[in-house]
């Protein structure tokens, strides 16, 4: 859990519910985010072909202008639902829009949980008109939306800042969920950040797409791109000032890049039955896009990500990974460290104290791969999880 | 273990002996086979960057005639060894020649095992001589030769048949190991296909490169191709006969290819932990190569290994897999049946009985995936195995 809850921006309520869907009926599977003044949107989709109804929904209204909320469930993901789960999610932005007195089109849904199976409508309608009756900008009630979105979450993920642009100190809030079918081709999870800055519709899509991209994009538990991943962005600009522009957008473009990749990082931290995070490193790339690719090889492989669990600093998994990633690079020009310590240079093994490295990885959360391909300035930072025998419990006992 | 063992081609003899390079010393590591007549070699190789010293030789001769013999140790790959690795692959080559009167060029070599270790040469050395002392064309000899190739396979994998070319009756015989690191980019495995066939070098390298197009390159366990993925096919013609054509060399492909078939669904089914293999047969596609990827993207799935483990239909998992495959489709045209029950049609749920179907996946060692696209005749056949907590607890506990 989090020490400290950021606060809510301005002109923003909360509220997440038990409305039913869940099995579980003592877990919340509804929230609602509300922004008083008209905001802007934007939004970053999974890149999977077989996208789910509130995709479909989204990706046709952002970016824009004039957004009042957010609808969201957790226990069913609308996907694979053909027409009858567009109407469903159509349905659920007309219903969270009817309590606050809006166009259905003014509200953007997401959907988590279970595919294929139809929506709920009436436990959906029934928990968002409750919703909007709790609806507040209380601590409480942030934590309660983002655990709303909840699915095999062990906790909510929050992150916050303020920064400051021509006098006027705005506040960023970010949401996520996400601990399994996190695959690293794009948003990878269910994401909401809200700032009550002003920011231009053309503006935040760039922005959240360019934050995404050396964020969500660069996580992964187990590769498997899920049909909902969608990341939005809300700016209502009640925290006052004109538009951002300059070094204003510059000071809101760095206070979403860290709640993103606070964001990440906590979703590859709550992996599934994970007991250490990878955080590679590979840098000395043609490009940043090779670097990820040689990163996603690495943090994807299941030998890697069993070698981490077992606290084996088994160089060979990470070199092999690396050699099959699809980038061509001179093996020989490969320096990998892990937790800072030398494995493997010049095209061959380096002496180090292998219990010292298996220690360091015992002994720490988050497990630091370091890759240098010296060949050029491309670089990028990736989180992974482990791979444990809980992962694969939990994965063969959820069922459909 | 086999209920018969196939039979030797004429004019070859087997050993595998116990050299004491793995630490368990009561199992096999080095293998030596002989041909006492020159023969045609051909190879597939890994496609990783990061290639092993073997690899390097023995992709440096072949294809090509007059070998005499391959050389084999588990328990060491010779890989990510730099110029000593080069130099010991050889230096492999050279002894066994030695033992059998050869020149080092006339032998191919084959590592697996731990990667960057340096060959213990002298042990390998001491193996090669025993093994010469040994070799022999019984059915003991062929299966001590496939288990002097074993890492973490629980048993040998052998394929045999005969054949018949203008009234000579040829035998071939194949074997393979692996059992993790098989990721299906190429190879993926060492493996040995033998036949007393005469076949000319060109043939034998363009046969076995479409056998194992469609047999080695579409199997995986964990999708992390090895730095050391062979297989290698010697012809040495000892049958009689002059060297295939027409009709003589398409009943050799047809033999070779159900060899490479049978070693490539017996590496998935001896997958490391596993308890299911998942046949998935993708059908029109616009080509072989998409099948191939849409196959490839739900066998290395760990959310649909993990729900074949828990005998879960969950085609929710399956047709999201093919959709981030990469190979572009129309979802609503994707038909999917898994042990012959339609789970997924027209982009919706179809109504099935799960109890069945679940009861089919626990019932069965084969899983039975089938997805048709409905748009070209490209299709494929594709093994994997389900991922479990054993595959988990031998890879973390797998130490360098």
């Amino acid at each position: 859990m989090h020490n400290t809850i950021p606060a809510a921006p301005k002109g923003f309520r909360f509220a997440g519910v038990r409305a039913g869907i869940k099995r579980d009926k003592t877990r919340e599977d509804v929230s609602l985010i509300v922004s008083d003044i008209p905001a802007t949107a934007a939004g970053v989709y999974t890149t999977n072909l077989v996208y789910a109804a509130p995709v479909a929904w989204d990706r046709a209204l952002t970016p824009g202008c004039g957004f009042r909320a957010i609808a969201i469930n957790s226990g069913n993901a609308n996907a694979c639902t053909g027409q009858r789960g567009l109407d469903d999610a159509r349905g659920m932005a007309a219903a969270a829009a009817a309590e606050i007195g809006a166009d259905e089109r003014s509200v953007l849904v997401l959907s988590t949980g279970i595919i294929g199976e139809f929506l709920p409508r009436d436990t959906v309608a029934g928990g968002l008109r409750q919703a909007a009756t709790a609806l507040a900008s209380d601590e409480t009630s942030v934590v309660n939306a983002a655990r709303g979105m909840m699915t095999t979450d062990t906790r909510p993920k929050l992150s916050g800042s303020t920064f400051t642009s021509d006098g006027t100190t705005a506040t960023l809030l970010g949401m996520a969920k996400g601990a399994a079918m996190i695959g690293p081709r794009l948003a990878t999870m269910l994401g909401v950040v809200l700032t009550d800055a002003a920011v231009d519709p053309a503006d935040a899509q760039r922005l959240l797409r360019e934050a995404a991209e050396e964020t969500f994009n660069c996580v992964s538990v187990d590769g498997h791109t899920s049909t909902n991943d969608t990341v939005l962005l809300l700016a209502n600009g009640a925290a006052g000032g004109t538009r951002l522009a300059g070094a204003g957008l510059d000071a809101f473009a760095e206070a979403l890049h860290a709640a993103c990749e606070s964001l990440a990082r906590q979703i590859a931290d709550d992996g599934e039955g994970a007991t250490h995070v990878l955080r590679i490193e590979v840098t000395g790339c043609e490009s940043r896009d090779a670097a990820r690719q040689i990163a996603r090889a690495i943090g994807d492989s299941p030998l890697v990500k069993t070698a981490v669990h077992g606290a084996d600093p088994n160089w060979g998994r990470i070199v092999s990974a690396a050699g099959y990633s699809g980038i061509a690079f001179d093996p020989s020009q490969l320096v990998l460290r892990v937790n800072g310590t030398l494995l493997f240079r010049d095209g061959a093994p380096v002496a180090f104290d292998a219990d010292a490295v298996s220690a360091s990885i015992k002994g720490s959360r988050e497990t630091l791969i370091e890759v240098d391909i010296q060949s050029g300035p491309g670089r990028i930072r990736f989180y992974s999880s482990d791979l444990t025998a809980e992962y694969v419990h939990l994965n063969a006992d959820y069922h459909t």
